[in-house]
């Protein structure tokens, strides 16, 4: 099943069978092994897609961590967990990247199935310092000597949990915990805010003598940390800020400070990180780094796309392999700029992901009205509803699995207060390959739960742009626009006819079977409608545009039939078909309902095209069960 | 209607029509002013609770706020809003405080149907940075001379939210934006936490002479900031930690900082709030208050009684009029030291309110296995999952609306790993006087979705014990227990029969009708039972202790009777009656469903009884509807 097309690898890493292999190694060959890593990594990841760029920037800080602790007795924590595939190849997993992120192979996290050396599987930014407290936590509690090591990047750092996690760890000094800052300037796209500032401020501090000698080696051989520390140099020289070194941010919290140090050098790592180690309370270690390192590409990205590439792509000039096809988020990007031309109250706010949700258009085109608040979804929200109280209309791009993180400012910080913002939750539903954390499935089910959300679910490039053009023409409450990754359809679906509102798709008088497809499983709905027309049932399909609330007319229509289905690619529980249900009971309806969605529980990695079979949400498998219900029901 | 049972009004108090009266006040009465303020609130909030600590400490600062600034163009928006009982009677509402948080009266928290001197109307802490971030950057993209206000509680800055809001305010040099840090040195309980520690060394710190001379004054005359400054010179003296300023800390983030400054001396905050203003760029201006100043029973509050007492109190000694009577949050605070008497694993984590729920009694009795974190629901789950993974089943006490800050963290971090943690949700369902934000009505809802999460609705003390035993005995993922605010059953609901873990608390061989009642409203559904039997429609009620998933057993019974009814007091949206009615398709059941439960829709304050019976959630109401359904379709 798996294909086993094996990335090449270097004497010393053919070597590493375990984590005892490695740590059994002389010192002198680790640089070497450095460079097998490197070249390993890009063969690797050049043949799946993965997230490339990060992992380059930790191949050292990887390294040194398992010279100086002992995993899995020392306990490890990858915040983020992309930045780990360095830790699998370490551990004894190099072997398996040929099927990384493939069905039944590695997954890109950390996966607590693969290895005694994972812990945490989550791959949401800024958690990495939390779980880390609460496992010191119970280590002190059992008296034991286990080192907790986080290691978490200066991006996560503006999530608002590393905040309450620092607070939290400061008072505590008997907390064997070590966290290394793994500072590369960037989350996703350049880290912003106060916290990048004072972080690239660090570079020049005078009171870091050997750790300047470093950077300015650093400067040299680095173009991107260069440039930034070039313009940190230029604001001081012209007395514009003071440069100041972040570890005052850290001991005003009273947490120890170890650093900077260089990133990419083993023997100052080991030294910062043993220094750590046997001071006994929680230490940061501050670790200065360059994301994909060792790789132009990667190193020179700066439209994001080598964080992680999705699809396979040339180890020489990065270009994926396959032709672009015309996706869902660009589609979304052009017809964010169009409103925003013909609207001055448009504004745009991202956390840390211009390029992934196609909000860099709208910035580049309108830079003022732009704001991208860094991995800070909670605030992102809050913000937009302090944007809207003063009369802009603020369109907030993330993806669906990140505004898991904003439910609470959703619902009283904008929906309470009635605020016309719109949510744009581009890879909602099954995402694939990232695995369970980052699945969009769970916002229809949360989020039509808040008084006056509305929600959207656009089929095709035409329904997206008209979906979107009626969201942000909401002025009186929270507006959410839901679509999937990936290519959206080469054609449209266009409706055979449109009535209050509903786009009917396929349509028969005498049909008994209704099928209300929604967004981007419409083509599923009318394949399977198709299907069983072949089979003698023959079925109307249709799209209702808004999912929720319900639109009365759909509640109406549905009413006219015997037998009705729902498809949805969200969390059955509470989904889009539990809610149409809801709504038959209230109209006195007891026609029949069958919620074709995504079963409630833990799915693995995969295609999305593989998982969606796996769930039955494909033609086939919808028609196979509607055909059985319609002979039960109907005859 | 409202009882006007008014408090009394000083004479300048009495003069204050509108803002503009007390604008025009001369310099020399404000003192005067605050004095009447301070007997006013205490004796208003004695007949109708309400937060009277809170509002005690920010009475000067309040005033200079409004003397400085010029509401409602410049915006004023207050974290945690309880504490703007002072602007709302400077903005003119001091008549209407006989009706605090009564019914169609005063709300507890800004308005904006009240007052256009009102924004943000969300209590839930940490979100006033994120407002003002987003109001400011309007005004500037506006090209507004409009000022924004946010005052912050140094509790609410544990909160991550504040730090992601300072993350981004710190990016911009041109908003006209002024952060008051209120500096109590408490939340709810003493503030936890690093920031803490820092906030209270600005007490002795040598470089700030004028402010220094001010404090000593304050340490002779107020003893609860006394006590702080002694520890902290104290820890100073002997070595243990510098005392430094957190001005270093904002200052680190690039943040202009200008304090600290006496938050009871009116000549002082306006100089402090003057400078601010005139700055042009964010400010931030820390000044030291004490929480409940002016009455004693607040200001020595350990046990936080006297932050928010919920019922009518003696102004004198603050000891409730009513008399107690057995609570929720006392029974479940008893069953958790009973199981941790016998658990060593168990630990328990609270976001700053061990008090209100009830984990203080543990935390008295285990301190080392008790962490409070702060206002920082998201690192308490994420904590919670690092403890757990180390072998401990930690128990989360917070409230119900609390809980909906922590959702990804509950997904991802907890039950993506399965982790055994028990949630336990204090003020679930329709909680009454602090109006929509502190509904715990989302729960069941969203909290549903997670795969592997178990929720019990215990309905009186023997199930609120043996569920929470039940609960914790769970290794394998987490659980959560959800009960409302106020009095306990009195007298136990004793099942007629229990059968595959669901209580029978009505039972009628014959009946057509199945009541399922969820947690506290059994006793309701059992009284709409009897109501039935009086107008002959029998029927049975049953309590299936566990909400969440669908019990089976739940399923297979409902299928035998001819007409469900469910009764909850969470949102209807998505709720249990919804749950039920899949399961009931699932199993190829058509019986019909009616769901009791709250309307998607914005609840205004009042007490529980009162919305109960606005939103159908009476036996008599329930009967009504049952009856004439039962008529419908049983006949």
């Amino acid at each position: 099943m798996n294909s086993h097309d094996e990335p090449g690898m270097g004497p010393l890493l053919s070597s590493i069978g375990r984590l005892a292999d490695f740590k059994s190694l002389d010192e002198a060959e680790l640089p070497r092994l450095a460079d097998e890593l490197r070249e390993f990594l890009i063969d690797a990841v050049a043949k799946t897609g993965g997230h490339i760029g990060p992992n380059l920037g930790v191949v050292e800080l990887t390294m040194a961590v398992h010279r100086v602790f002992d995993s899995p007795h020392d306990q490890v924590v990858f915040d983020t967990g992309h930045q780990s595939y360095v830790h699998k190849v370490l551990t004894g997993r190099a072997p398996q990247f040929g099927d990384l992120r493939k069905r039944d192979g590695l997954t890109g996290y950390p996966s607590r199935e693969e290895s005694p050396h994972d812990l945490v599987e989550n791959s949401h930014a800024s958690t990495s310092l939390s779980y880390a407290d609460g496992l010191a936590k119970a280590n002190a509690l059992a008296g034991s000597d286990r080192h907790v090591v986080a290691l978490v990047g200066d991006g996560a750092l503006t999530g608002g949990m590393c905040w309450e996690a620092l607070n939290n760890i400061a008072a505590r000094d008997d907390l064997k915990l070590v966290i290394i800052v793994n500072d590369n300037g960037r989350s996703y796209a350049p880290t912003v805010g106060g916290l990048a500032k004072r972080l690239s401020g660090v570079r020049l501090n005078p009171g870091y003598e050997p750790a300047l000698e470093k950077i300015k080696d650093t400067v040299e051989r680095i173009p991107v940390v260069g440039r930034a520390a070039y313009s940190a140099m230029h604001a001081a020289k012209t007395g514009i800020k003071d440069a100041l070194a972040p570890q005052g941010m850290f001991s005003d919290l009273g947490i120890k400070y170890v650093g900077p140090v260089d990133g990419h050098d083993l023997t100052d790592l080991a030294e910062a990180l043993e220094k750590a180690k046997g001071y006994g309370g929680p230490v940061i270690v501050h670790a200065l780094t360059e994301k994909g390192r060792g790789w132009a590409p990667a190193r020179e990205d700066e439209a994001e796309q080598m964080h992680s590439p999705s699809a396979a792509f040339d180890p020489i000039t990065g270009e994926p392999i396959a032709a672009s096809k015309r996706r869902w988020t660009g589609v979304f990007a052009d017809a964010l700029v169009e409103q925003a031309e013909a609207r001055p109250d448009l504004v745009a706010i991202t956390a840390a992901m211009p390029g992934p949700t196609g909000v860099n258009k709208f910035m580049e085109r309108f830079p003022e009205r732009f704001f991208d608040v860094g991995i800070a979804e909670q605030h992102a929200v809050t913000s937009a509803a302090g944007l809207a109280m003063n009369g802009l209309h603020p369109v907030v791009a993330v993806y669906s699995t990140f505004m898991n993180r904003a439910f609470d400012q959703t619902v009283l910080d904008v929906a309470m207060h009635r605020l016309p913002v719109t949510f744009v939750l581009d890879r909602a539903g099954i995402t694939g390959p990232d695995g369970p954390s980052h699945y969009g499935i769970w916002d229809t089910s949360i989020f039509r739960v808040v008084p006056g959300m509305r929600i959207a679910a656009p089929r095709d490039e035409v329904t997206l742009r008209e979906e979107f053009a009626e969201a942000v023409a909401v002025d009186d409450g929270p507006t959410m626009l839901r679509f999937p990754t990936g290519a959206i359809p080469a054609e449209n679906l266009s409706p055979v006819d449109s009535r209050e509102g509903l786009d009917f798709l396929v349509e028969n008088d005498d049909a008994e079977l209704l099928i209300v497809a929604c967004g981007a499983l419409a083509g599923t709905a009318v394949a399977a409608a198709t299907l069983l027309a072949e089979q003698g049932v023959r079925s109307t399909v249709v799209d209702p545009r808004w999912i929720a609330p319900v639109p009365d007319a759909l509640v109406k229509l549905a009413g006219q039939y015997r037998l009705i289905a729902t498809v949805e690619d969200g969390i059955r529980t509470g989904g889009f078909g539990d809610a149409l249900a809801q709504s038959l009971r209230d109209a006195g309806e007891d026609v029949p309902l069958i919620d074709f969605a995504v079963a409630r529980d833990w799915h693995p990695h995969g295609t999305r095209a593989q998982l969606l079979a796996d769930l039955g949400l494909t033609p086939a498998a919808i028609a196979e069960k509607l055909h059985a219900e319609a002979a039960r029901r109907l005859r």
